[in-house]
């Protein structure tokens, strides 16, 4: 339900404008040495700081980790790790006007019909926010991966039409004037992967980092390797891009793979206050970059 | 490892050339009337019988299921049911020559690096034989659904660049004569999908979804909705396409999605002896609906 | 690892000379009233507060539960429930010896082996105070099965030799007052369950339970309805005595079972320094019923 | 459900007079040479083949094996292990007049109150018979912690009030002349386990050995250590017994454990048609130590 994964184990929290986000993290081996000036500087690129068109509160909230557990003079213990960033900036009354209204294409309708009740104050579980507890866990799980010589890195290749990143700033500012939003895509790459990560019938490889990248709000489509534009290949003229997979398990080589991001619908444009981003791909690719961690070290 | 889904839990083993293959459902409740014709109409669907460009092993080896346990009378006893399908045409001696041989595009080499030995007659586990035990208890999920009036139905869209259904035997069949293969997209629909199906973080539909489809062999993409042709769409303009999900959960409209699917590399026009389809996307069809059917079915 | 259940799916975390010990709640269906009153008075209860024999932290140390998210005015939201209860009389000075020393009979030793590092602050995860979080999470368990018509009740019945629940105190209060400790035999009994919980193979309500039990730290043994008394009788002389259970599975009678402490070794009369309890047992009551509640609730 | 065990994950399938019972045994590595010697004796010996007091059908019907995959040429590919052993000496006509009538002390009825439906020939799944199925999977398991240096042994130590081995015999003939059954306590004892075995919290050795030994067919009851006896020892006095765990994890010590085994109360005497066992312990010692091995390589 909220948890992520069975040997390092994900257990979400924490609506948006309630008390705090948080997380465990069980699985966690001992002795290994945090890098809390990392986990500071993902989140900053979470918020969107410095990032054109990021939303208000993302830029005014500086996410400050908690640590209740799991750790001892900045090394894990073995035990569960829990975590909260407090909520500072939550602002319940701007969100009053939802307490009897469903947005446009937002989960609140369906969460509604689904638990008889919800909390409305700005999204709550369904918020952007929940990702900041996705983005520390994923640290830890990257840290963990870079004692083994893998690393992941994740990027902005595609903003509407536009596939050269210099232009990106400038398409997503226009939106952003005119009260719009725009949709994206993100390309991640897994260097140093081992032989044999991922097993043969459901548990390939790709099926759990498609389950973890679908998992991200706003998320429509994944491809790995030669991914939907495949299709008009033979078999015989078919390049040898295995996108670092074969069988379901990993091969050795260079993983990647794309995933898209739709624009969001709440926009000024669309008639819808509050605090919105002209392009969440923007901001999803630290988030891209943590569940890609996390699948990953569940599957060593 | 082998086993998919936590509520219909279906385990699936056997060996393409070896006595057997089969799975065990449990977790189907007791007193679900078994409709044999229906399996039997899909595993022949599955086979490529009467499909151009399928293999010839396909069409010639009719599956037959033995029953072995939790069916008394053609009900369910609400108890674990086991089947297997006797591998009658194996042939283990057609691949004596792949005892020393990894086939380029296959996980002939990465299973043999990750177990240290393989099962080569054939491609082991890793044989789209497997997906016939798939076929079997996705039936039993889709009898299932439809008690509950929900309906899955996918179909081939895409074949190469072509996309008029009327033309894709013709193009399979120009692949075929050469010896080579093409790849395909298939869409899925499912109808009558109560709202309130998935879960808001980690277990989202649309996850768990693309974990079922994306296990499947060959598969490169899924994507739902806007897919990845949404990013181009500004999010004033975004039409209202949500794909049946918001926020993670069904909304109660029709579900669709889209994957791909890509040639088979091991072709005779690439110097592979054996037998195979030009286009694997075509028997895939069946595959996609029982494995959206497991995933339906567990999550329910 | 740190979760216990798959549907009402229980996570702790916790050091107990850490911040905080607490956990998180995942699959509380929406809208149940927590019952803030009652879990107060069962923390209080575990706590040893007004019981003989009691180690003096538990006393002095009252749990204020800190709530995190989950829950909006009282309510469940059907979202994860975090809680913490902070370590305010946390003194891992009184410790400090422990830091190149294992205590006798405890998990220091191991825990250092299998870990490779170890909070010697007190015993850590091992603690007793873990339980404190085990009762918060096991009091929302109860309410949600009273509302079932079911309930739990766990009474000390058995101190050293003693069977008279008059003269327990008496005799917990001579071993305190020579620095030593006793074992106890705790019952417990389920009211209202209905027929049908637990799974005939391996998921039998009694191996649920037990596994529930033999968690709690102490615990050196479980029995359910003849248990090992019932080794001298002959099948045609058994009487009835069911337990509750058929098979696996709950058959509507009342529910009965019993569980031993073992006395704590590390008491002043064995050169321990520290805080410690006279008999476990007493203070084990509370945790039993509440193990059983949360075994119980993940099994309807 | 059917399941045991999450890494060598076993699930158990068939009816006592269907075609066939058997099992699936996922997760064990490539490599392991199967020891099929081995495995029938242990059959032989659960089949209670001269062993005084044991029912007819046990002795009359040899469980063979037929193994469907997972192993080429003895030794494990890695894949799924599945097997089957045909109920050969089904004889659904001598239970006929179980169709409309449920066994006292037997869990017919439950099972038709919780599934609407029941196999009434011979008890379905609640026979003792699926029981092979694990001692077949135990022996795997025990083959693989035997290469680890880990060894695994029960016996029978008490029968009704007799603790003289020599005796049992006598005193189980006595009870099968008129037509009666007796209980017995089976001890284990685990050789070689290394230290770390468990986890601290809710998964600790004795909670798994626990949920393991309780899923056996009329057990009763479990203790490890000091077990139920040591509730009249002192802190200061209790013997330093650790029963091989501490604080959930395996100390390095000889493990050692007691389960108890009620009479089978469906006799003669009680006026029970059909094959029956004067004393199920006897026959209970190589389940109790395949669910032993299984819980053990399950958390190794």
């Amino acid at each position: 339900m909220n948890t992520f994964g069975e040997h390092w184990s994900f257990t979400s929290f924490g609506e948006s404008h309630g008390v705090a986000i948080g997380g465990v993290l069980d699985g966690v081996p001992a002795g290994l040495r945090i890098d809390f000036a990392m986990i500071r500087s993902e989140l900053e690129r979470r918020s969107g700081k410095g990032v054109v068109g990021a939303s208000a509160r993302a830029k005014n909230e500086p996410d400050e980790v908690e640590w209740l557990s799991g750790v001892m003079d900045g090394v894990t213990l073995g035990t569960p790790i829990a975590f909260i960033i407090r909520n500072k900036d939550a602002r319940p009354e701007d969100y009053a006007w939802m307490k009897d209204t469903y947005r446009v294409g937002h989960a609140d309708k369906v969460y509604e019909q689904k638990y008889g009740i919800r909390d409305w104050r700005g999204g709550g579980r369904a918020s952007a926010r929940e990702t900041a507890a996705r983005v520390v866990a994923g640290c830890m799980a990257k840290q963990e991966l870079a004692q083994k010589g893998i690393t992941i890195q994740a990027a902005l290749v595609q903003v509407g039409a536009e596939t050269d990143p210099e232009k990106f700033a400038d398409v997503i500012a226009a939106y952003q004037k005119e009260g719009d939003s725009i949709g994206g895509i993100v390309e991640c790459r897994v260097k140093g992967l081992p032989v044999g990560v991922g097993e043969p019938i459901f548990d390939k490889l790709q099926a759990h980092l498609a389950f973890a990248i679908m998992s991200i709000n706003a998320c429509k489509g994944f491809e790995y390797g030669t991914g939907f534009g495949g299709v008009t290949q033979s078999g015989s003229a078919i390049n040898a891009i295995s996108g670092g997979i074969a069988g379901g398990i990993s091969d050795g080589t260079e993983l990647f793979f794309r995933c898209v991001f739709k624009p969001t619908p709440s926009t000024p444009k669309a008639g819808v206050k509050g605090r919105h981003d002209a392009c969440v791909a923007t901001r999803a690719v630290p988030v891209v970059e943590a569940m890609t961690a996390l699948a990953i070290v569940n599957l060593i």
